[in-house]
Parts: C-alpha cells; structure tokens; sequence
C-alpha cells in the first residue's frame, strides 16, 4: 500500500510568538519499504513548551531544528509494516517522530536506545494508554520525577510548590511531592485548574497566578516558607517564591514558559540574593540526563498509576497536522488544559 | 586606669550610598572592671561588605543592626586587664568587637565559642600578623574556603572566575583554586589589581571589569566557559558569566556589592536560564554555617602561609574611628585594594 506523508517544517525562526509563517507543510510519498524498515503509523505528537527553543538559531541543551528541516517532536503510533524481525506490524512505539504522519526508520538504528534521535521505545498499550507514554510515563513524567526527586530532594514536612501545577510536568511533580509527605502549593492560570489541582490531585492549596495579590496570597499559602520551588515558568512568579525561601531551598528550574516568547531580554530575578541569604541552590534539569534511569522509573510510576497513587493524565488533543501551531499557542496562552497532543 | 571609649552607633538606616548623618559618635568612660571581667583594646576594626546589609531593617542571615546601638563589626585587640583567669594581659584576641575603642566584656561569655556575639578568640601573633586574623586567617579567608572547597567543589583543570578577585575574599579564593589544579581568571577595577592577581597572586588571566568589551573579553580568556564562577559583586559580571557557563557548572554567590547600595531593585540575572540549559547550579555561602569546621580549616589555611602556598594579604588600614566611613566607602568605590581594616 502508498502512504502519503503531511510533514510540518521549519522555514524560519520566529522573533516573539511563532506565526504560521515560520512553518511549512510539504506531501511526500512513503516509498516501499527496503528490507530491515520499519513504517510507524503516527498517533500522536507531543506538543511541547522546549519546541519554542528548538525554533531559535542558538544553541541550547539541544541543537537547533535547521531550517528546512522537519521539526522535531516525541510521538506515539503503532508499526503498520515491518521488514524487521524485531518489531511486528501492531507494536505500539514512541520515539522522535518529527512532525509528520509517518515515521519511516531503519529497524536497527530504532534498537540502538543510545540514540535518541532514532530509537523507538517498544510500549504496552494494555498497561496504559498510549497518550499516557507521552505524559506521565513520558517526558513530562520523568521529568518531574528527576526534577523533584534527584535535584529538589523532598523531605517529609516540607513546602513545594509548583508552576504550571497543572500541567504535564507540574501535576506530577505535585502529586509525587504529596507521596513523599510534602506540603504542595500549585500555581495554576484558572479556577477550573484550581479545581482539577485542589479535588483531584490532591494539593493542599492551589492559587491563580493571575490573582492581582498573588505575592500577598503566595506568602499566605506557604506561613513557613517555601523549601523547594519547581519552576516551569519563570518571571514574576520566580521572584516572589524567592522571597519566600526557606533556609537551604531548593529551585528547580525546568523552564521558564512566561519568557519564552520576549522579545525583550529575559527577566532576571531580582531575588536572586535569596539564594545568598538562606544558602539555597538554584539548579537546572535537562530530563536526558537521566536517561540511564528511564526504564526502573517508568517502572515505578507505572505502577504508581496502576495502584492509583498517580491519576492518569489529563490529556487534551487537537486533530489534524494543520493545528499544530494552534496547538502550541495553546501553551504559552495557558488555555491548554493537561498534556497537549496532536493526533496528525 | 580609666579609659575612654569613643564609638559608633547607627544612627538611622541609610537609602542607597551611607552618609555620615547615618551615624553618631558618642564617648564613654569605661568603668572598673567587675570580676571576671576583661577589657580588650581594639588594634584592628575589620571594614566588610556586609555591612551595608546590617545597616538595612531587612531580616538577612543575621539580624539588622538596631538604631542607636553600637555597629557591629569583626575585631582584633590584646587584653588589657583581666579579672578573669583565662584571660592574661597581653594575649591577643578577635571577635565580635563592635565598633569602638575598648571592649569591656565578661570573660565566661567570652569563653563560650557557640556565641559568636559574645567569643573572644585567642590569636597567636607569632604564626601570623594580627591583621591576618581579619584577613585570611578570619572571615574573609575562611568565606573563600568553604565557599570554594565545600560549594565550589573545584576539580583540576576546571575555569574558576572570581569577582572582587584582588580583595580579601578573592584573593583567597583565587589561591586556593591554584592550589586545586585550576585555571584561575580575576576581575577586578584596576591594573594595579591585574598586576598585583598576576605577578603576585599567579592568576591565570585578570580583567578589568570596567573595559567596556568585558564580555567580549572573558570569553576570550575562559576558551573553555567557566566551571565555577565565584560571585562577590553581582550586577553585570554577573550575567557574562552565567553566559559562559560550561555544563554542571556552579556558582557560588558570596556577595553583589555592586548591588548593595541601590536604590533602585536589585538587577536580577537575565542570564539565569544558563542554569537550566547547562545543568549548573547557583548557590549561596555563609560563612556561619561552617563554624563548626572553623578551627581546621584556619590551621590548614596557616600551614599554607607558612609555607608560602598562600601569600601574606594585603591590607589597607585606615586611622581613628571617625574615619568608619570613608573607610567603608571605599568597598563600594572600589578604591580600595586588599583588606580594609580601621585602627580606631
């Protein structure tokens, strides 16, 4: 059979939010198969906050997507034709599927895990739901397990709180805060987001960043300080949980989505001598880092899933490539509710 | 005998530059000694950075300095007369002094090494010149020490950049992280200061901050980045070198005296997410916290002035206890060069 691939490109870098402009879509034929490939059927791609920095020319923990080139984005589908005897058409993986329909790869360099750009991870869709691999047994989820674990290093007792609280990243670090006997504050953009944060995740409280008093009511929801803070967004926010540090805090920067799109030069945080003050560390986590420990901590929060201790991810999805940039808009404006999918 | 004591008292909290109308004098006969008491006479009043925070009402890592008490301040005296058996005329002691002529305190408190309001510290002055007890062998030195050994953590080969790199603190620093195998880059506001980092201290490389290609010159002399960035000024050195930050690199902030004196917010680190990028960390060093490693560490730190691995500092002494303040001044002109100390 002939497939016909959509692929979203990148054809310039955007100054400020990305337009649709910065992108283009081209059409190409799925040749027939050489032997040793693989075709994967492209469920879903993962609609990320790190995607607006792969727009940039600068280097990062990352190289740049180039110009021209398709973008990169993390996937889940399923093989439909397989010349490899290692993956059989019905497999469910996920991978660096760029944005695209199709995922055509050479079945040996899809094993070799030590390349991520090429390795598709086999996942079993009867442990979890396949949007889920691109959640908390995702990125997101790894992230916010390394983050809060290795890096924020909770105590019992203590104050954590969290941007983007109820976000990919940002409900799991609560919700794992919570499993190791925190207190946790989210910071969250709406009352619908208080909500889900408050009655489902289980938090202790949960305050909207657009709240005029939010350095006030932040003060209020954390009376002994803030022991760590797990930053997803940057800005204001980042200052006054500065303020609010306790003796040997931690934050941990994951990322900074309020700044994303300046123009303007990055905001410093002013606050920045609250480290000084109470001998605290401001730390940055790049979830590849961890990779070696990817396997044994989806095990874990598999099974945390499974007994309930973690509720399955919110998940939101928009259908067809054409959205894709919708779709990501969909972050930095916060209307996004959950994980942001794009089933292409 | 009968001694009269001049001090210096905060007399209101000064906004941005301290004037003189920020204090007052007053004079005082010291009375009789009581049993077990000890008068000590003031040599030596240590002129630090940190003062400026004390004069402020914040809450820091210690308290304000309240109005109308006398400032707080690092000393070095002798005792003499003693109504205390531990205490004999003739030794040599520092601690918290305060700044005045005399110190007139009881000797059992003065014995009490867990109450540094209160300690007196017997010096040798036959290891090391009284000044040196301020200087390498007292808080300064001992800042760079633990900030260096314990947070820094250098390892050979790395790229350490210290600020304030020719004064009491950096000086230190950049010694001790030659003694570890570094490379070591200065800045400092001065070619005197690069002459003195270079042919005296063996820097690697030193730079006058006030060049207005800065930037552009550190890069240039750290080719690799910067695996520690030691921070005492703050500001916009600050963000050129978080710029330059090599992966897992840390940042240890002592101090941002270029900041301490605004009036305007403090300028935070545009640069920060350097931090996220390059998986580094930035992390704040009081002294204080170490005390208990206090007594090793000073030894250690005498064998290497003994042996010539570190070099005797550099002091600069100012005369007569109405020159507190233009002696402070200096700090933040940055006229001075090496420890300040005032002979009251």
């Amino acid at each position: 059979m002939t497939y016909t691939n959509t692929r979203l490109k990148l054809a310039s870098r955007p100054v400020g939010l990305p337009q649709s402009e910065n992108f283009a879509f081209d059409t190409v034929s799925i040749p027939s198969l050489a032997e040793g490939q693989v075709l994967v059927k492209t469920h879903f791609i993962s609609i990320d906050p790190a995607m607006r920095g792969w727009m940039n020319g600068a280097k990062s923990y990352m190289p740049p997507v180039a110009l021209g080139e398709v973008f990169r984005a993390l996937g889940a589908g399923q093989i439909i034709e397989s010349r490899h005897p290692d993956f059989a058409v019905g497999d469910y993986v996920t991978g660096d599927f760029q944005v695209q329909q199709f995922v055509l790869r050479d079945g040996t360099a899809a094993l070799d895990a030590s390349n991520p750009a090429t390795y598709l991870l086999k996942v079993d869709p009867t442990l979890a739901a396949l949007e889920t691999y691109l959640a908390t047994l995702g990125m997101p989820g790894l992230t916010a397990y390394f983050g809060l674990l290795a890096t924020g290093q909770p105590q019992p007792g203590e104050t954590v709180v969290v941007s983007g609280a109820a976000g990919a990243v940002g409900s799991v670090v609560g919700q794992l805060a919570k499993l190791k006997g925190c207190r946790v504050v989210g910071l969250v953009g709406s009352q619908e987001k208080i909500d889900y944060c408050l009655n489902e995740l289980g938090f202790d409280a949960c305050l909207n960043y657009k709240d005029p008093y939010i350095r006030a009511t932040l003060r209020s929801a954390c009376p002994q300080g803030i022991d760590i803070y797990f930053d997803n967004v940057g800005g204001d926010l980042l200052d006054y949980a500065l303020e609010r540090l306790r003796l040997r805090a931690r934050v941990v920067l994951c990322g900074a989505i309020s700044q994303y799109n300046n123009m303007a030069p990055v905001k410093g945080p002013a606050n920045y001598l609250s480290l000084l003050v109470n001998r605290a560390r401001m730390e940055g986590i790049v979830v590849m880092d961890h990779a070696a420990h990817f396997a044994p901590a989806t095990k874990e929060m598999a099974s945390w899933l499974q007994d309930g201790r973690l509720l399955t991810p919110k998940v939101q999805v928009a259908h067809g490539i054409h959205n894709f940039l919708p779709a990501l808009l969909q972050l930095f404006s916060g209307e996004n509710f959950g994980k942001v999918l794009l089933a292409p």
